[in-house]
């Protein structure tokens, strides 16, 4: 059995403080590489950079690990990682931990879930840890402990091929903390309200701002459960087939080749 | 009965010969509004510009049109089309038509499918039309009559909320077209092989560049439906949730609170 290796990447840049908590747990587990971006990549969904050269640069971090900064997306991290920097192969992905939630339809937009994802594409096992506060100086104490929960469970029952995990975390000390569940993606929209602004040279610009507007009131989602303080924990999948709206599309007319027996 | 309003947008960029072949095609169908990138956006996956404001910028289209560029992802395009530019909410989004193929596992990665995926969340039919010919100068004859058939389909017969299509159209003339069908996305992977050079500053840079290989032998997928060229109608999901995972799952152990009577 060869130690197990665990790549660690998140979206919030090398030097935030969630992604020092991970590597701090995930140093528990086996050997850790740390190849995240040089600064924030919040809401770059699975974006790569196709038209621009990638870099990489060493960096030691507050634990004294070398890691790789990388002026590329969460994604291009994942793959420089597996394709020029690892000799073998993770054996598990980590994303986080991010500073805000991840839950809902937030997961689309999501830096942290695409490090989970690009892992999944690969086979490798992801998850991708967030916590329930924006703030910069966000107590990580809970989400350490989680983390390690959910790391030995993965590592111990495994995950399957093409499968990813999506862990959101509440912002409660570990005694309010009302357990773990397991949770489909609630569904919901963020509304958006556009600052508009008019810049020194007399030109408009744009901020985009919104709120979270939630549309599902299932029991059985990450929302649901975070409101419980409960840990959400979304089994997530890379098919985005809707596999259900097969019928309904029976019903078009489209033209077929002559001969054809198909509908 | 207002009359029909679409928006378009692509992930090429508003001056790319795939969104003017669009915009042709939806005017016969009703009013069209089109907010694209002022640049090439594409893997941009659906990526949302947080730290950046957003501006546009009016311009004038080769069939007279005004269209609005935008410096921001194809994602935030639709944002700012029904936050700030359209009175009233578009009634259809379409997206393209993209300068190469969004089959299989590229649909994740891919800025046109962020579009229509951005209606859908949005709780407006999306459609992403996409070219298997990367060319800058491909021949968009056939992929304008698809589109033509598909978006009067979807306009008769309608997708429901939150529903979207990922249309990929195979290269080849109208005579040659094997007809359409409703397909779910093939399994597959792409194969990284970084591109290292040296910076004339004597500092190493990467390429991302890579190959496709499909891991996925259906006969009801994309990938199969385009190497029979016929046109692949995939319907997608904003819901990422795995729900195939929860059996799997459930024999994780995990720390519960007490009392608790959850497994």
């Amino acid at each position: 059995m060869h130690k197990t290796r665990i790549l660690v990447s998140n979206d919030d840049g090398i030097r935030a403080a969630g992604i020092q908590s991970l590597i701090e747990v995930a140093s528990e587990f086996g050997e850790v590489t740390v190849v995240a971006p040089n600064g924030p990549q919040s809401g770059m969904g699975h974006a790569i950079s196709l038209g621009k050269p990638l870099r990489l640069y060493k960096e030691t971090l507050p634990n004294g690990l070398i890691g790789y900064a990388c002026n590329g997306t969460p994604a291009d991290c994942v793959k420089l990682a597996t394709g020029v920097i690892m000799a073998d192969a993770p054996d598990l992905i980590l994303s986080g931990i991010n500073h805000g939630a991840n839950s809902s339809v937030s997961g689309i937009y999501s830096g942290t879930l695409s490090v989970a994802r690009e892992g999944a594409l690969q086979g490798i096992p992801g998850i991708g840890f967030s916590l329930c506060n924006f703030s910069h100086s966000a107590d990580f104490t809970t989400a350490r402990e989680v983390a390690r929960v959910i790391i030995r469970e993965a590592l111990d029952k495994g995950l399957a091929k093409g499968q990813m995990l999506n862990v959101n975390i509440p912002d409660v000390s570990l005694d309010q903390l009302q357990g773990y569940r397991m949770v489909r993606q609630a569904m919901g929209r963020w509304v958006e309200e556009f600052d508009e602004r008019i810049d020194p040279y007399g030109q408009k610009y744009y901020w985009l701002t919104g709120k979270f507007q939630l549309d599902d009131h299932g029991q059985d989602t990450d929302e649901y459960a975070l409101a419980q303080n409960a840990v959400a924990i979304c089994p997530m999948t890379i098919d985005l087939t809707q596999h259900t709206l097969f019928d309904h599309l029976g019903s078009w007319s489209l033209p077929q080749p002559v001969g054809s027996t198909l509908s």
